[in-house]
């Protein structure tokens, strides 16, 4: 058991404090649809967003950074060009960076592209759906567009698979999130695996909502050295965050504003407090 | 009279029901101001939202999709090529497409994308203000900006004349809407006309509310192969929840999220009780 | 005293009722994290967005505008060149451009395209943080992204100096704002400068309140030939907006809504009631 963990719970809430007192930068190359509410929701978990693509400033920005976010929901061979240059710096600076390979499956440049930010730079985690984590590593999904489907394996075995594969975190969010630390993390012991059960369905009525996720893994990866252990902690404070505002929201539109209270008003306490998270 | 035509009342109200339990995937090529809110409203009314605009990738993307959504609102010449490629794609496989031509009008580079996307591809709907569409077939317009203006003649003879240029569905959104048949489209019988008095002023007070009737426009055709009735009814879908939403909004910023919660409250009771259509 | 001036208070309510009334046409070519937000509050203030940013139709557009807005939030080569085509064209119709330089002193490509729109065009008003114009003037200042970060000298003292040197009208904004003039700007008067308090600490826990911000000041400028005098304005209007969203706001989601709502509700009386500007 890690100094993080005591009797069975993972001591994540106190991460929220660091990234509201560290106030990292993070660094995002990501996609059109989303830009702005990833920019307001790593504001409202307290870090700070900036955003830029050009090939002739990447690297000089991730030299200011924190952590990287790279998602391809709306690539284009040139971005991926750009997320190589940032990402590369990234590693020569040991800040981490947390992938998002969105819509993977449905076409070959998601899928080809995804592949080759794996294969060229060290990816600290990853978050996708179950269908883009199992396109991935090649387990038979139905992919439609960037939605999720439904997998022809267990979703744990497949984050598992997918960590093995790339040497990296892996988290597979969903109506449950499991998280699975890549093998040798800690020394000695198993492979960490971690369920998240906490969320709301609203969650899925907006968009961007993985994107955003995605964002706070960020966040936490920049204040937390254990990769595992914060995008577990960044999993939990999305879907608390998601509980909190679907108490107040009538629909999706209300949701959506609800939701980045919800981040600004998470605490140490709240989140201890709502936690549902077990460490397998 | 069709089957959808009940004593003069259009029963438009369970294509609302048709697209929650289809799900259709709706290929967007749209432009920036807007892609969140479009993606949004399309997930409101329960169909399914992917954004992909790189020439590497259109067509595989519709070849998963139900319809095509193409919007020239912050168009460049690159991004009309993904469009006329993405639209052959649909056209050989027979999904629909509908075109918004945001701004045309106000430059050569609009007026003359938006023709030739008309001329090299079959679209099955066109949906735009008053002085964008006069503008497509000639009709002396004030246009300012991507704002409509006054036109030199009756909208519906304008729209008329369009559904017959173009061969296709055409639809004017203002503070009343017109939808015309393109002409032969029911055998024996008068060019169909619709004239939708739902709506609210709040509705011409955010951005991008034309663009998301499209997108809505777009998840009724995926659903729905009498392309006048599909589009009517999204036109309809538009302004009840606009009138929804007003009974909440406090101004422009609320009746935005209020906007997507009545989306996503539509149903074939609301509808039916709601609508303000005459066919004509 | 300019006619603008009565007994040390500046009589800037009634700007807005012009633009109401005018309903200027604003020209944005910026940044992609919040070019929606920038739309709607152009709209609620009740001017007329276009967000156009093809090299081949910025002219053309901004031959039909009133006001040019230049934004650097999400840059590249190509889109400077947009800029400087755009603004050339806005020289040449003498209509007022006002330039948002976001994250200069972040990358060189940010601080070198700012400083050579400054000089290739004629620029009628500045908008930024203390880092960002504190960095085109060359006084140390520590930039981290796109947040500003304390500056050695003050920042009435800065904006002085950049006014000078770019012989336009610049704006600081933050905790408070300050409004300098260009020197000779009245004949035989000294160069003026506002203080403007109003605002609210949760302007700064949204992305893009500066932007928006600097939309506002493109309105404010389509419509007052004196640019000192409009800028100010604007900001004062767009901080008593963030006073009166933050009475209804339980956080940043629900203020961005709010703002909106707020925007779209300030008047004459509101603004001459609310008002925390000096003039100095």
């Amino acid at each position: 058991m890690s100094g993080s963990e005591q009797q069975g719970t993972l001591m994540l809430a106190p991460l929220v404090d660091r990234i509201r007192a560290q106030h990292p930068l993070i660094h995002h190359i990501t996609n059109m649809v989303v830009m702005n509410d990833t920019a307001n929701i790593t504001l409202a978990i307290g870090a700070s967003p900036v955003m830029a693509h050009a090939l002739e400033e990447v690297e000089e920005m991730v030299g200011l950074a924190n952590a990287l976010v790279l998602n391809i929901g709306t690539l284009t061979p040139g971005q991926v060009e750009a997320m190589l240059r940032a990402g590369k710096r990234a590693n020569e600076r040991d800040i981490p960076i947390v992938l998002d390979p969105v819509g993977v499956g449905a076409t070959r440049l998601r899928t080809e592209s995804a592949l080759r930010l794996l294969r060229e730079l060290r990816i600290t985690s990853v978050r996708g759906n179950a269908s883009e984590v199992g396109t991935l590593v090649g387990v038979a999904a139905q992919t439609r567009g960037v939605d999720s489907a439904s997998l022809s394996e267990d979703r744990a075995v497949v984050a598992r698979r997918a960590a093995d594969t790339f040497g990296c975190t892996v988290a597979i969010t969903g109506v449950y999130d499991v998280i699975a630390d890549k093998r040798g993390s800690q020394e000695g012991e198993q492979q960490r695996l971690a369920r998240v059960e906490n969320g709301h369905p609203l969650l899925a009525a907006i968009t961007g909502s993985g994107c955003m996720a995605t964002s706070l893994v960020g966040a936490f990866l920049a204040v937390e050295t254990d990769a595992w252990f914060a995008t577990t902690a960044a999993l939990v404070a999305m879907g608390v965050a998601g509980e909190m505002a679907a108490l107040k929201a009538d629909g999706p539109g209300t949701f959506r504003s609800h939701l980045l209270d919800a981040v600004a008003k998470l605490d140490a306490e709240r989140l201890t407090h709502a936690q549902k998270v077990e460490s397998l």
